[in-house]
């Protein structure tokens, strides 16, 4: 694991860390924010997974997480959200597939396969790295994430019971096997055979009797991709006839961007803390 | 003014705006942050001038000031740092003369002159236009900045007897006119004359005899630029000397980066309310 940089920030650490992963065959740069509580003892850890077009740097510039946890004592980790680098392919003209459009899923097929394993990536091997190199408590990890990176949260919570205490997301992607804007990743990394798709989504995999831990989200309602993509009914929905309970709050006048995300980070981030601290 | 955005936030709304600039002869952006409390009565107004490089972007995504203004019910104005277009002078290889390096300060220089206006537009200018087109009480004014704009708020307090009701600064250049990443700035606005960078440098002013309201800053003490260029240890000395109280606090560990100063944003919003609710 190199250190690209490391700050002090509100009593702990923001750092930036690259590593050469082995599931998407290129070296992943991931942010991690320390605690100050952790010079005393092993944190928990909240993921953090980010939208379309982002890398680890979106939330870690503006997601104003710092402050609440230090207060808290929980390490947060931010990674990229696609494989990266030359060799890898790519839709150079479309921000909704390739390059910062993984999707959290492992591709199936070539040639996305060789670096698109976004799924093994955020809920195995990073998770492995934090455990080894980090002050971290991995009994104690929590998850949320924004919009494809809500959609990556839930699904990633959902196919790991037991392995998160709480799930939470803004303005996800709960349905993304039916949104225009994941067609196109989803049938370059998955092929057509749409029951693969439903492997990846929240939906569906609720539907099929997966759980759940205790779920938090928030929505703007000023959101221009709230109608076409994001669809929050229908989580509410497939959790009402799973008898899943879910909070789901709209959120007035809010859009889709980080204004959003910061404004309400500090309720997530006191809500997980709750559920880490069992 | 033209409006290029505006989002909910913290329960205000962060906008971005451009308007043509008189006195830097240009198109100059710039970002207001306005408090929800604003919908009830006018709001004080606190400027954020920023450091070298910047524009009105970097502190509006990393400085972690909208909730903190939000509760306090102050409006935040973040200017750009330079004149900006094809037509204005600059030094393209050199990130401390020309764009995003205007040092707040009046050029008398050609070609500078026609556009590097910067202490008039901060000081003048755009309180003018904030005046007008936001619920600002102009009455009740605070400043503070980073870095070279750290500098621009002494300078600009300093040389504005009673407009301010308090001034703060991030690790701010003090002392510019014996600075070595100032001389080709002061060099190319101002001419070879020192007499003329006097006039806008903090200790010169206060050693002149010049006043400041109620003065906070910090300093990180794992400031890369701490020894060559900021030297606090100056401020102090010419504030003792002039019987001026200052409040210097040196951080332990903090660099000169929006880590440190999104650590204690806080810190000044509230300091500076306690000043602005007089």
């Amino acid at each position: 694991m190199n250190i690209i940089s490391e700050a002090k920030s509100h009593g702990g650490v923001q750092g930036v860390y690259s590593h050469q992963s082995e599931v998407c065959a290129c070296e992943m740069t991931f942010a991690v924010y320390v605690p100050p509580q952790a010079s005393l003892k092993p944190c928990p850890v909240l993921w953090f997974l980010s939208g379309l077009t982002c890398n680890h740097a979106n939330v870690m510039d503006k997601g104003e997480y710092r402050k609440i946890a230090a207060e808290l004592g929980v390490i947060v980790v931010c990674p990229d959200t696609s494989p990266r680098g030359d060799g890898v392919a790519d839709y150079s003209d479309d921000w909704q597939a390739g390059k910062g459009a993984g999707f959290y899923v492992d591709a199936t097929r070539s040639p996305w396969s060789d670096n698109y394993s976004m799924f093994s990536y955020v809920s195995k091997e990073l998770p492995d790295l934090i455990a080894n190199k980090f002050p971290a408590d991995m009994s104690r990890q929590a998850i949320t994430g924004h919009s494809m990176g809500g959609h990556g949260a839930l699904v990633i919570a959902l196919k790991n019971p037991g392995k998160y205490l709480s799930c939470s997301a803004f303005a996800p992607i709960v349905n993304p096997s039916d949104a225009d804007w994941a067609n196109k990743a989803f049938t370059s990394y998955l092929g057509n055979d749409r029951d693969s798709w439903h492997e990846y989504d929240a939906c569906s995999l609720i539907r099929n009797g997966n759980k759940l831990p205790p779920l938090l989200i928030d929505q703007g309602l000023g959101d221009q991709f709230l109608e076409s993509g994001l669809r929050p009914e229908r989580l509410q929905r497939v959790c009402d006839d799973a008898g899943i309970p879910v909070i789901i709050r709209m959120q007035d006048g809010y859009d889709h961007s980080y204004n959003f995300i910061s404004s309400f980070m500090e309720d997530h981030l006191r809500w997980h803390a709750l559920h880490l601290a069992k």
